[in-house]
């Protein structure tokens, strides 16, 4: 029954930091999003189906901050759209025992439910994180977040990261 | 890494007061409800446009317990409407370092999902809590607490508590 | 204010016990479910309405992890149905104060959202756990577990667990 202090210090710097990701994207600050980022990160928006049969389509792939950084430009700078609200509800997060230096293992159920001005919330989609976490100077940072959607989107209603 | 015993205590007691308050909306203990908040607390049901432009307007507003409490008899005695499940999801509970002996200030993310007769079940609402917990007696209590709704409700659609 | 070190383990071996068994179902990974159950287990899911009234009828009903066995082997080998996403989202875990050498009683809030192929992610339920959970060995399991819906559920519509 024993659970070492460290694990549960690791465990509630896990809870946080998937808790300030989630409020930064529904506050659309969107210039901190990158910061949750390694400098060589892999982060990418990929559908089910696609992952099941390995295919390597993704409705959205950086390969580093600096490509995180360059995709916030592009929405805030060339995109038009609506107004809308955003709501992340994540739960279920599942920490893999971690068994190497090279980071922890983690996933998550989320769900993003969206409001347009006028109109009723909607889920704009389910899914999954599957994430790479390691430490960063003090922080823990994803080195790589998979995000799994079951939703089928059109690609161009997905404007935001998830 | 290292986190104070105190702090570890403060989370898991918070936890449980958002976990109780849900549930007791969930179970239609109205009468329960005032009491997880102060005698001279606020509680505020804010649209989210409303607030980012500082206006006053609330869908609801109480300015203490007793206002709270007369609510309940409101809903009990003299309102008509078709009987409801209602559910709440809470995730995403972000605690600010606790600053002051003021209290403390949690912010979370909430979605109420509604089932009526006969019907599925829609999202009633979805939005964020802003809330300053006190310590009161030996108990937290919410000294005030603004539920931000995103959604875009019809007035008279919301009977409950959020 | 201070809280057992044990009462904090056994709250973190709950919350576990209930991502694993989200993830589990989320995944279908159907043969591994009946495994979180003791073998003398009760599993079933009741409306909202007639639990209310105290009715026994139940849309699912199984008396022992045998019969849960035998619920996945009819659902892997003779049902025929639309392939489709699930996910789980759980909040709000009240863990009732250990009163008794006889268990746990756990209640939690759950939604399932369905994306059925090429069309948009619904809510299949919302309800909530209600939860006996003893100790097997070295693991936590459910002695008893009630799925509540609170949503209108066309009987076949409902193919896997909760």
């Amino acid at each position: 029954m024993a659970r070492a202090q460290q694990d549960l210090a690791l465990r509630l710097e896990i809870e946080e930091l998937y808790t300030e990701y989630a409020h930064v994207l529904d506050n659309f600050e969107l210039e901190q999003w990158p910061e949750f980022f390694t400098d060589d990160c892999l982060y990418q928006i990929v559908s089910r189906e696609n992952r099941e049969r390995g295919l390597p389509l993704a409705l959205m792939r950086c390969e580093s901050k600096a490509m995180l950084a360059d995709r916030v430009v592009t929405i805030r700078q060339t995109q038009m759209f609506a107004p809308r609200a955003l709501r992340h509800l994540v739960s279920s997060l599942r920490i893999a025992p971690p068994a190497s230096a090279d980071g922890v293992d983690v996933q998550a159920n989320n769900a993003v439910l969206q409001t347009l001005v006028d109109d009723e919330t909607r889920i704009l989609s389910a899914g999954r994180y599957i994430d790479r976490l390691v430490r960063d100077g003090d922080a823990l940072k994803f080195k790589s977040r998979t995000c799994v959607y079951d939703t089928v989107m059109v690609p161009n209603s997905l404007i935001y990261p998830l």
